[in-house]
């Protein structure tokens, strides 16, 4: 155990260059640098040590340069990547943190980072849950789950609900929102295991393996004869060209995030849009950034549901800051089934 | 002039069968029919003459067959068109029509049409505006200029809106609300003569020749440095891609039409929907049946402007029902200037 004041080494994963295409692991590098275990005198950054670290599709737009204004910026090459992560304070200069604080938010991707701004972050209090479920249920993913089903959906009970990428982070907690709410729920993930945890462990009415399906178009129409009222959009490209298709009049389309596109240099084209018109659809883009004043409430929402087993949680987790970048990417494969974790360190 | 009880002709246009690709003048049909000038004894049907009948894009998805559910069903091969019109009551068996009155609303594409359900029409009460407006800027495409602007856009005083099809039935109007409440305002139309009816004659702030730029991208960016806040969108397809590019975050995108692609068998592909999720923007389609219910507030709001002439309103006339066709096709060359208008009879 490092102590206070000791210079140590500090492994981190870097960035080596913008990446275009499909993600390699090789475009990140696994680097060890030294950290001395303090605050500079007079400084009020807070040294945290890293526990968990967050996988999250969005991290892919910011391994190019993107012209996204208002979001989140480009990673820089050469320099360790950031993401969502729980950490736990080692020393602090700012009066709002002191040691064995813990704290979700973002991070770097390293055993120890010093942080100059962490009036970003949030204080986690002691609960019995897993300290993990703060890069997923209890942190970023939990809040876009909560905010683009409740405030962007406009759900009511006994609407028809479909979600893609549905056993990811976000995916798995919008179903189960859907059920809370009486809504018909269905599904699609990327294989046969995945479909038998929608429908097995999340409570989806129905879920298929759209890898199995050669006409998107009718297998939404075998689980939505009567068309989709709420579409949870995690995907983008050729889903989304179906739901289109598939949606009623009225219906509403919340575009969380387009993983499917994310890779492609040329994104594909969506050919359906004139249903958008006809069908008066609304299709909002969100973000969870603007909806972090509603994490109090909730978090007193969610850690209720947890705690009477009405709402469960699956995450895939690997060992080891090195195993980190493969971990990454394997959200573009689909390997993880269920919310990827990165453990750094158990506190 | 034909009298009350006698057996006249009735010149009709006919739909020969149903359309794909560019519609032509030859797809539809001029004939002939007779029709007793009398509403049946006992039916509570009533007789108009048409006056004046509206070219609408939308006409041109009741061409085929389509599965837009909750929307205005595709035309009858073989039988006459219908379309929104001006329309004299001739004759009625129903309690709030007589002999006389001036109403708008869906009739035929004929001389005279016994309506059996007339609840839907608008009465027109006397004026001094044109009777010519009721397609128009008094009918059904002013009512979406102004559902679409101040319902569905959130509009707010100083923000960059973006008008395509912008020197069109609805296109004009949104645009002149837009700068009655303070909005920079740029319109792009298909003719040089368009962009300065737009600039001169409805106040744009600025418009360009979509068909003269190479790259909409770029021309988008030379009018809207700093983005859009709201785009109107009559066009979709490319324009709509570009548009996505330049908006800026929390912009909105009402959908009114799409008529780029109507005539199209397989619709543009629209790529940069990424967009959506990255800058939040809203897209959220409208049709103004679902607004009907604001037509009066929309009346006392559009008529006081037009008589202090702060609103003016541009209309392309085509003399005689057998000019219709060729009328209702040059919408999708871009043929008119302004609001297309078939004269069917002056009273």
């Amino acid at each position: 155990m490092a102590k206070l004041g000791e210079e140590v080494s500090n492994k981190q994963i870097i960035l080596r260059d913008y990446v275009s295409g499909f993600p390699k692991v090789s475009d990140m590098a696994f680097k060890t640098s030294t950290i001395r275990l303090q605050v500079p005198q007079g400084s009020k950054a807070v040294l945290f040590k890293n526990l968990y670290l967050s996988c999250d599709p969005y991290m892919r737009t910011r391994m190019k340069k993107h012209e996204f204004p208002n979001y989140v910026p480009p990673f820089t090459p050469g320099s360790v990547i950031s993401g969502y992560g729980v950490a736990k304070v080692l020393d602090s200069g700012h009066p709002d943190f002191k040691e064995g604080d813990l704290v979700w938010g973002m991070t770097g991707w390293e055993e120890y980072s010093l942080i100059t701004k962490p009036e970003t972050l949030f204080k986690i209090q002691p609960t019995d849950v897993p300290l993990s479920y703060y890069t997923g249920i209890l942190g970023m993913p939990g809040m876009s789950a909560y905010a683009g089903f409740y405030e962007v959906c406009s759900p009511k009970k006994g609407e028809c609900v479909f979600v893609s990428a549905a056993s990811g982070a976000v995916g798995q907690l919008v179903g189960q929102f859907a059920k809370l709410m009486g809504c018909y729920v269905v599904g699609s993930a990327g294989s046969n295991h995945k479909v038998e945890l929608l429908k097995n462990k999340f409570g989806f009415d129905e879920a298929f393996n759209y890898k199995e399906e050669n006409n998107l178009d009718a297998a939404l129409k075998r689980y939505f004869p009567k068309g989709i009222d709420i579409y949870f959009e995690n995907v983008g490209g050729k889903m989304l060209d179906a739901v289109l298709l598939n949606m009623k009049v009225h219906g509403r389309i919340a575009a969380c995030g387009m993983i499917s596109q994310y890779n492609l240099e040329q994104p594909e084209g969506v050919h359906n849009l004139v249903s958008v018109v006809f069908k008066r659809i609304r299709m909002q883009g969100f973000l969870v950034f603007d909806y972090f004043h509603l994490y109090p409430q909730f978090l007193d929402f969610i850690m209720k549901y947890i705690k009477e087993g009405k709402i469960v949680y699956v995450e895939d987790t690997v060992e080891g800051l090195e195993n980190g970048p493969a971990a990454l990417i394997g959200l573009f494969t689909g390997r993880n089934v269920g919310k990827q974790v990165v453990v750094v360190a158990r506190e």
